[in-house]
């Protein structure tokens, strides 16, 4: 699997400890994205206090800057490399000034209309200083009409198109937002006097914050620092369109979604991927680490043994190159050791979440039989991704999703396997359930929730075009 | 489990591509020592290559670094901190001039009588310039009257007493030497025309180098640049101690043993142990990632599901910094996950490899009780440790070890568990198998293969006493 | 001495070697700023290159930084920290979006309506990102009205006031702009095919430019690619008003200015100072470096040997801290070393270039007296500074000028020396010369040549006030 | 000027501020060195403390560092690159443990017989870790035989052959030697109760200490913490062989030597220069900085007026590169400006303190002459050097002496000047005085104090040859 999430978003408000709970949910947060973080904070009326960095959030935030960001209110944000390079100015939360005061936004999506906002603002006098679409939004509450703060976000979220999941601070409020699908996940909770939205339940969990509730697709919570907590629905109401790829994928295991643990959402999808693709063989084995519960699930349905036939290994390392490639290609083998013992001889089931691209499954299916194995069955726990994502996952383009240029046998064939079973699309639905809400499954079906237009031309980095595309201080 | 390996070592000759095999052997070794690493290279009759560093072996060598490690022979070390502190001149290789040439020496170990050695040293005139143990077989080599470094190294490991495993490589020959009691692993592997040894298979495997056979206890090998391989037995012959923590806790699950994995040595210390403390219960968890073997050993044997109750947390960085007490003491909740649907009203074997000191394990009881478990029955895949190491493992003094201090119910209270269930002597001594080799259980029966003489004055870095013990340039 | 100059600007068009040449001038420029230096450069219509960073020019572009700085023009700037603190966000040039094409800008001075313009400009939506007086151009040229860069950059300067010496880079030309009083220096110069414009002739000279002529007050420079300059006059014409202190202490000595060394006009200012305030004494000795010169003069004018009794220590490294008090003040003795041997017993004239706080000549002169000295005359190279610069020079606030606060005679006992003696206005502005320009000497007469209003309430840092005035990335 | 001092030394006893003032006096001595320091404290009868880095003094001990350096003794180090390589094991003092316990050392100098000590000491084996001299002393007073600190001083130096000038610190006394011909300094002071030994006065005036009187050379002191001064001589005596290019060049002009300011006797060489060398001309000028004590005293002597015709530029930063050669050779423009009015149309004498490779002093000439001026008159202020120096000073090979290569007129030639004039020996011998003392002059001479064998062979870091010359932990 090699999908990328885009990033992960908190906030607290009325707590005196901000700083410390967003770092620790930041830390929680940490494998929606791992390029950079930052925190912004501020007491009541007061001013910002900011950090931010490359790496990881433990690496981040020393105690001595940690200190420093002082206030009962704040946000934070992880971000994943995706649009941009990798310049210090996309990290967000983002601060600035504006007329109704100085606000600090932090957002996971993606804006489809990115492109001709853009250009329409920068018409009209705005200058960019980052690649981020989070940009736009704070020129357009920089230019709203209205006196107010709330007022201002809802002219902001009424002009873009897209997914996006928002934490605003304001001198007053903290603000959560969420587009009107409900693309990415965002929920409140309570902790003591104070409240935190956060993207998935694990950062309440490991800061001891009771979850109250989703943040609603199409709402706009309005916090204050005295614990009032106001709902506002300002977007035309529409069926609901969250992304599949959260519970099959991104979401931690631990993270809960609509009452129910990841974690066995994942165990379902293996028992339903078995039922569906049986085959007869001597052990499961998983695609460490998102395959695990799945295989655990399929182990379960076809009472066949699990095994760790292959460990991650987990010292990589930041900067680890591999030597030059006259000693060989050593492939995946410096991230997966194989249990030569539990894979000689045997038919092995092996089970991965999805298949992408595919080059990586290549070389897993290559280690597998080098150990030893006399059959390899892989079993992928959804169905095939023939479709880009626009809604905030970071899919390549069509002619590089292998499900989208090859039919099954020739995938299996490409991929080295002896047999190989996708979910079925139904398959996944009826796992996942309807009842809660509906599902973004169009990388799946190509079924967009909302119209995709000129997607491409608009992409805001590769359009500008002219000279002098990147901005910056 | 808290108890921390001595250091990995490697040793390759007759290959161009030296530097590039022993960073990625060192690579392979990582687990054995995440504190710092070095590679010494040299061609034949020339000049040492060095670069070390602190950190992790993918960070500190990056390929401008590792290319101008040239020659065709070398040696590389890994280290985890034991004696001495954080010093940049602890890290190993360490080389140096001698009458017989320049050499350069790894070492994984812990030899019992350096305080007195050391001192003897000095009063000849030897300057340390490290807290090291390995800088006493520099002097040794240095100071000894053989013509010659193979009867030089004989020379120098006739002085000294406790385990070591070393890799030395002079302007001829690659050596590798291992205790007469064979405490530490050490492996010989070829690959084309040239040789490596290494402490665990596992590097053979990343470098698809081939297993040839295990450097005996009290065996040293001499290995030239053309491929001639030399076997000499210098120390008086002894009935073997090989650790019985190596396949219990500290070689990689993928590493073989007496041509078995670790990982099925793992898996049958845990159907051993669920024979010996078989409990009703609805499932098996493991304490990530050591313990999942035996979990999946115990699970299969006693035919109970074995779920993912606790995730590993694999982002935590180099630097982390819990936040302020005045949150709260967020214990072990930084690290794992427990995944509360898997464990919300149910009967739950926990299986561990060890227990040490506990104070990790009272806080896993307890995050385990929060999620809900209705029993908690903690099993661990080794016998009580009631005796401290002198043979390279760094366990805590006898007071902080936990089962010297309290009998199995004591334990069981302040652990916090409903049942509590170690893996007899017996039964380890059964799983791990008495036909290719004695093991030293010193640290559950306290019997050690050599007498451990006035240890306490003979540490180094706290016997030299009066002032400036720490030397340094 | 303790005034601050307000930074050197730099630009080069209709050159393959820009950066190096950009580099190199800014190095000669460097007595201008020392805080941070950065360098934009592009080919025609094509895209910005930028490199910055704190710290000498010499250290912060390491030659693989350079080399990617490609593109035949460019424009370079060189910071002393004055207005916001030491924020990366504040280092110039910046570059950026426009409807007219992407911009570069790097700006030398002060604007005196800087606060109620940001003020109107975060009104209509701007977004500030740095504290600096730059971004006020950048936002004017970013929302003017003109279609063109030229239209745009004359109506942005006809939007402020104060003191500005600008350089431009769009993707056809490089402008060059003075305000109308022209304040700062600005000069342009030919290399071959190509134009330069720097803030001084020194820049001229080291990369072996030939000096055309000044860029005139109120002047704009457009130039092409393929060398036409073209000339305009938007602004009303005035009478000129070039800081004083420029030829006073600013320049480097080997400037010229109206076609005459700065170090001659300030041996001449010497010369000057002696027939104004002589007296009898045994020798001259200069506050070094900038007193030098005038110390020559004043010799070579009363016959008087000059010595260096004062010696300026070079390696005072940037990190130097003053150890603990309980030794004792080191005051001054840590940057100047008394010589005792020409001090002592002997009636000495200390001349000094001007005189500001006073702090540091209060040590000096009790430096000198502790190394023997009979009688200590202190003579100073300009009149006395009793008004604050609101056009580009870092002048403290009117009750830290010490001649502000105090007459000659308290003057003379606060500072500890036996005779004080000024350079006289009329003797100054006779020195200087009018016959080329008029100088602002404000700050010896009070009489500014454009009206200050609200300039305290004004300062743009200070006056946003509210929260969250610091805005950034 | 291209010579290069080795080192600069001190140490203190007896002050609770230890630390600060080694510091102090580091910072006072960086010219003797810049790049790297140390500096080694503790408490009588206690551990030592530690601190060293590359740079300036004032960026390598930042005041945490500082404040953790307790106890009331010390030594300090400036290191000059000169053998060996910039490698961190070279930088001194070197603190290790000996039988008589742990001691400090520091040294400026150079051994003579380095390369035949070091290979004996090697073959007993000693093991070498840097590539300095100073290292022998350590291994000298390892293995000497006696039991008291003094008595293997007194073994050690008598071993030795060559320059020292040495502070040396044991748990009880701090010890300052001299080899016998005093080649280098080094001074006492008194400070309150306590001690303070330094290479130049200059350091003991920075921080208030009182000067003594000189170390003698060949003599000892052993100063007890109490104050206690012990002298001895346990060499035999010679007459004195003080390094001329101390007062030439070296030392700072603030400090004293024989009670005079080097200033003064600079000014006299200057004097006497002129009484030698005199040519009609208009104005004299100094190569800055070293050359213009010599150029005041010239001017003085024949009445010509002196001029700041070559500026020195201060801000060249630590990692300056010259820009790509296809703009132009920058030569020595980047370091000196020239004053084009000073120079122009005239007849200029331009004196520097002496001639070594000749190399700058052609791109001077030239600068000079493109200046305008009409006249070229070279004056140095020593005689013409033509041997190399083996007791401190890196002087380059013979063949790259220009002197030792060429006939006046040839210089002369070579340089680029009009008339070239040269120093006297017996001029200089006149000025310097040999009332104090007698000085080696074997640079102008070659009549070497002492007799040097095999010296190209005994070079230490060239010398031992076979692999594994470099030797390092």
């Amino acid at each position: 699997m090699s999908l990328k999430e885009e990033c992960g978003v908190v906030g607290v408000i009325g707590d005196p400890e901000a700083a410390n709970l967003i770092y620790l949910s930041l830390y929680a947060l940490q494998h929606r994205g791992q390029e950079a973080s930052g925190i912004v904070t501020r007491a009541e009326n007061s001013q910002f206090h900011s950090h931010k960095g490359f790496g990881l959030v433990g690496d981040t935030f020393p105690r001595e800057k940690l200190d420093k960001l002082v206030g009962s209110a704040g946000i934070g944000h992880n971000r994943y490399s995706t649009h941009g390079g990798k310049m210090v100015q996309n990290i967000q939360p983002f601060y600035f000034n504006t007329p109704v005061g100085s606000l600090a936004i932090a957002h996971n999506g993606n804006l489809t209309n990115a492109g001709s906002i853009r250009k329409q603002l920068e018409m009209e006098g705005s200058i960019f200083q980052s690649t981020s679409d989070t940009e736009i939004f704070m020129h357009l509450l920089a230019k709203a009409s209205s006196p107010a703060v709330l007022g201002r976000l809802i002219e902001a979220i009424r002009s873009v198109k897209g997914a996006f999941s928002i934490t605003l601070l304001s001198d007053k409020h903290l603000y959560a937002a969420r587009d009107r699908f409900g693309f990415r996940p965002l929920v409140l909770g309570r902790r003591g006097a104070g409240y935190v939205v956060a993207s998935e339940t694990c950062a309440l969990d490991l800061i001891d914050a009771e979850y109250v509730r989703d943040v609603e697709p199409g709402e706009i919570l309005e916090i204050s620092h005295d614990g009032e907590v106001r709902s506002h629905f300002p977007l035309r109401k529409t069926k609901g369109a969250f992304c599949a790829f959260e519970p099959i994928y991104f979401a931690r295991p631990d993270s809960r979604l609509f009452g129910e643990d990841i974690y066995y959402m994942r165990k379902k999808l293996g028992r339903q991927l078995a039922k569906e693709t049986h085959v007869s063989a001597d052990l499961v084995i998983a695609v460490p680490d998102s395959g695990v519960p799945m295989a655990l699930g399929f182990g379960e349905e076809v009472e066949l043994p699990v095994e760790l036939g292959l460990i991650r290994n987990h010292y990589i390392g930041r900067t680890f190159i591999e030597p030059s490639q006259s000693i060989r290609d050593f492939g995946v083998k410096l991230k997966l050791n194989p249990v030569a013992s539990a894979l000689k001889g045997k038919r092995v089931v092996v089970v991965d979440d999805s298949l992408v691209r595919g080059t990586t499954s290549v070389k897993i299916m290559r280690m597998i039989r080098q150990a030893g194995a006399k059959e390899i069955h892989l079993r992928l726990g959804s169905p095939p991704i023939i479709h880009s994502c626009y809604f905030g996952v970071d899919t390549p383009d069509r002619k590089n999703l292998l499900a989208a240029q090859k039919n099954c046998e020739e995938i299996r064939s490409y991929i080295g396997c002896d047999t190989l079973g996708f979910l079925s699309l139904d398959g996944l639905k009826k796992v996942l359930g309807e009842e809660h809400t509906s599902y973004c499954v169009a990388c799946f079906d190509g079924k967009y929730p909302e119209k995709i237009c000129r997607q491409v031309k608009d992409q805001p980095t590769d359009s500008l075009g002219g000279p002098g595309l990147k901005a910056g201080f």
